[in-house]
């Protein structure tokens, strides 16, 4: 690429009402998949946030950890039960649960952050008890359903200039730590924060008329009109539950939520400060499209 | 010029660190010539004030106005003389300088900015008394020397979360309004707020070790360096009051002064957010280079 | 007038309870006409205003300057046509409007509140996009109708304590600057702000019954009066917007509008801090009055 | 006396220096003597300070009550013993003194300045501990020497916006409550805030050269030259120990002392918004006289 | 008594949800009758206050006085006469009744708790004219029913940090100063600061069912029992009145009210951090209790 | 035990002068070892925190975590190495010890202090890059040493009401993240914060004269005399380095620091809040002591 510092200074303009859309709002970024396997990804999502942060957007990022719970699970020989697609917890399993989300990917990722230029904190759902929850199916053990989001440390944290990195692990009233779905409750937290953008990272383009043809991506989609995809089988398998936390969100009070493809460098900086726009979003009303 | 969304966003990460240098430090930026003439310079130099704006950094701007009063003058049927290059001014120029500076340059450059999403306050040096200043030369006439510079009403309005836009009359004690010199003037308000940076836009690249060849820029010199530059004719007639601008900017507590060439677009954006730099660089210690 | 001090010290107290009234409010003064041309009335009423400024009464001083922009464009050789005692006002017009309005008679105000002892800050319409407006006739040109009125700006600088001294142009969405009548803006800032009083000072003594007899003054009238009054001529030619001014002023929240005579010496603090009141009070409710 | 409504506007305005002085600066009033005995002085003296509090002074009202304190011991049959001038107070004798200022004297005043429209609120010695004082002399009994002055509750008062209304009676560290001079107390209070000015009330005029001749008061006195005055009998009897505490404050921090006579009405009003000044004025040094 | 500092150690664990529930809460303790008189009663009094307030309590203490009242009245000479159990008032009394409550018995309570490490200041119904009132009853005299009350300056010394001790005497619009019975004074004072408690100490163990029997006490009486309780008898004579408040309180937006045994060394310790409670407790709602 | 509720007031009373020396000060806590292997001694640390932070003390919680680490190293088949009694640490188990700490420790105590009533936030040397550190002997591996300590999070967290619990896990500036030893990084993070006590706890009742004899345990240490301890062998094995901790905390700013028996239940408030003291105190000065 020959682009002269004079392009930049052009490009860097062409940002300017984006910047204006989104300063001193809060875009919550699910965090997860192939942008948290590869270090490259990883590296272009932190300066993405990074560089947001710095032009006055509250970004909080909420990450999930499957992979490296596996792993983890694998090394102390541990074997994963999973009851319609979900992994069956028991003690021991919430116990590396807890470990690798708040201990390790949490821990990582602010470091990464803080590298780059950032300033942030890792919180939990354990942390002011921000994630309050019950058990949600005795068979799966300790898996839990928000029953109560106290959003004050994540207001906390970002007041104090921090970038708020989120682990999904929630608490009962019995002292018990179980896992929390992360789409869900980045979902509820960028309704409860009154999020702009909820942007959630994904290993697909977005929704595809054609699954087999990614030409067919549909940039937009009113929420009204989800039950007819899901219907037609546009909207099928695991995007399924990950489009209804999207439902959630906007329903919440999120003005838009963005399903992005993790695996395109940069895919967070495109989709917020450039006219493009990746992968497909979804709005409440079609009158607001 | 054919640039993907992806390089955009590269291009956004690059700035980066140049973002963080100058986060919620103050840049002054002296504005006058080519660059105030040119309807699309002009609107150039905006967006850069706007996005540094929008990016977290303190622009003030300072702008002076010319041509804008030698127009004038020639409307009213009054005819400028000049003693050693300095304009002769009676009261009614004085008058004519103050409407063209204060009522007319200011207030478009307010709008402009206003116009491309900034938030702009106008003010002159009579606003909260911001310059005092005497008669400097009796023949002159009502041309001032700053006696006392009060930069309250800058931080005031900086506060507030407008960009300063400054034209500079004075007054001194006995009600009298003095003309300025905007670079004297510039360098002054950068020294005492203790800018990081002051941009003075001319209508040169810089200074160049031969006047005839713009290959020979200078990219940064030493304010111990600049007596020997001037006797050897390399800093000469017009650029050495503004280069003693610089030095005296430099000793007043900014961090760096730049001469940057006003007639290329965008030059403010390259010179503060890109590799590049463009102009001549203005540092006080050889050892901070 | 031979006044020892203790009568001095018992006029200041008599002042006490007018004080205790405004104390902490707004009084929006309209300044323009006599109390404008002559020097000596212009250091009465500056006094006046920076005497109330000094007791923590929030005064809003809001100009005209007919007679200047006359007299420049005079100067320039351009004559002024009217439709309907409107001036018509080309692009050159505004121009010379906003020079002398923004530029000459607002900063002279400033800087002679300034050597009195007051904080003053200057500001326009254009600041922060005050005032918006859109054309209000093509054939009058640049004169604009209000449209959207944004006070922050005048509440900002009142908060860092500078009286806030105001020139009445606008803009409209297009970047072209609008000469806005000041009695309108002014009535309309009042409006706003919910101030206090709004004192609108003229070349009259006020309301007389019999419009010969000054001794006829009708010393306060109710908003629901001043159809009849205008029925029966006693309000009439030039007055009758000025009037329709302070009824749109009472019903945007003005607690009361009084007419002065700026032809008499420190009028406004006579209005304000003494039992006397002179000129006309308007007041929107018979019960309160 | 025929003063129009104009008098009394260039009055008022005649006190903008004065204002301007004093504005947001401490005057503390001792109050004592003929001043509170009278209740048209008390009313005269109560509006003096409530409008200088209005006008942006903080009035910090420091009072004796001698008198009162007298009264009440006759009517519960206790006659007073006096050792060189003071008054030997035993146990039962304090309480009375507690009772008169904090109980009697502290609240009236603090009745009327609020009937007046000021905010006021009383406070004791006690209150906050803020004077903490040691037996003087074992003969004199309960009557106590200030050995620790603590202002916040001064200050804190005043920062909620009141006139604290202060009675002069201090704690030891065993509990017990003594008596403090007035004169004294309000000497140091003044100094340890820092206050513009001290006016202490008495029942003479000031200082005369001759006393028996009023024409030949002393307007000024340089701390330097008390000792001579004493000398020479110019400054005698009761009033030595009040030149004294003159003195003390004026080393404490003062910047001026004035000895006012409290017979004549508004006397507090004259000192500080007339050109006149009475009374004597005790300064530091000459060069600032 | 043998007990280990393990033991007060888990003592002050045990105290840990009363803290939890009382912290940054009101509570209004109104103080008289033999917990006053006893000087060893009063000294554990004032520490269980100190002890709240330094735990984030905020305590607001009222208090009476009518037995140094009765005490005084004798000094002087003076006889008490009673219509209906109430003292006739006369203006030599109400003079007597402000000393002894404002000056005497308020700055004494206050001595004691800064000596015991509290920050306390006092106050009367007349400083920032707190208590507005009116004459009850031409034959009773200066004795008032509380108009308009005020507790912004009560707020303003908590803010502050100090502990308000209040004097129950109010004042009339003519300057009249007024008695005012403190059991009324701190039910409206408690309703008015929305109080979690109103601790009201009396000199008897509470409500008992057979007033003979201390082992029959009622711990809790809702609101809507009152007037049963009274028709049988069993809240009877001088109860009846400070009932009346306490329903008066609960009504008034107070949680609960509790009438504590102040002969019992303690007792607000007892009742606010221990699970015993002691004397009997109002509420509102039988739902609530 | 059969204390009766006037005992227990009695005994809170007694905690009044402690409370009062420690208020607003900071107390931090250096958690490992026994204390923290029970779980009825942890939930007994845990109440005494809660307590002391109700009370208004600001706590630090800072904790280890060695026995648990030892476990998970176990689970995953990773076997201790030790050099010089200290563990080897290779990028996998760096790895562990991060989730350990910062994963499982942490986050569980802060669970237990929250359903104890307090709020806390769980932070680690990595959130906003709390603690840097180099690597400290290239043979021990991933170990630091402390470089920088930045303890700005810890006062956020505090200012934000939290107990700040911090797991000892530092960072350099390549992006490794290195196991710090806790009683160095807890005296560190005392004498930075200027911490009133550092209180640590260990498995021993404190310095013994005869180690063999829990009679003769040494309750007040000065700095001075510590080399002339170990000299004589008092001070010996793994208390060594403890003891320097304690040194290098007194010489950072510490006030006092305290070795206390983690194994008695409440040893915390033991030690704050009751006259007994129970360990062994550090302090700098003998004059101090």
């Amino acid at each position: 690429m020959n682009i002269t510092n004079a392009d930049r200074a052009r490009i860097l303009v062409h940002a300017l009402p984006y910047i204006r859309k989104y300063t001193g709002k809060i875009i919550v970024v699910k965090y997860g998949g192939s942008a948290m396997q590869s270090e490259k990804l990883k590296d272009s999502v932190v300066r993405d946030i990074v560089l947001l942060s710095l032009v006055g957007i509250k970004v909080v990022l909420v990450h999930g950890g499957g992979p490296e719970i596996t792993e983890m699970l694998k090394k102390v020989g541990k074997e994963s039960k999973f009851v319609n697609g979900l992994r069956v917890t028991d003690k021991e399993t919430v116990e590396i649960v807890q470990m690798v989300l708040a201990g390790k990917v949490n821990k990582s990722l602010v470091n990464i952050i803080q590298n780059n230029g950032g300033k942030a904190m890792g919180l939990s759902g354990i942390d002011g008890h921000m994630i309050e929850a019950d058990f949600r199916d005795i068979e799966l053990g300790y898996v839990g359903e928000i029953t109560q989001l106290n959003v004050q440390p994540i207001l906390d944290v970002i007041d104090k200039g921090y970038i708020p990195v989120i682990s999904t692990i929630g608490c009962d009233r019995k002292g018990n730590i179980l896992n929390i779905n992360a789409d869900t409750a980045a979902a509820k937290i960028a309704g409860e924060l009154s999020a702009e953008t909820l942007i959630s990272m994904t290993d697909t383009s977005g929704i595809l008329a054609d699954k087999d043809d990614p030409s067919t991506l549909i940039t937009k989609i009113d929420i009204n009109d989800i039950p007819g995809l899901i219907e037609k089988g546009i909207i099928s398998g695991g995007m399924i539950p990950k489009v209804e936390c999207c439902s959630e969100a906007l329903r919440g009070g999120v003005n838009q939520v963005v399903i992005i493809d993790g695996r395109t460098p940069h895919s967070i900086l495109i989709e917020t400060l450039t006219d493009e726009g990746i992968g497909t979003m979804f709005t409440k009303d079609r009158s607001q499209t």
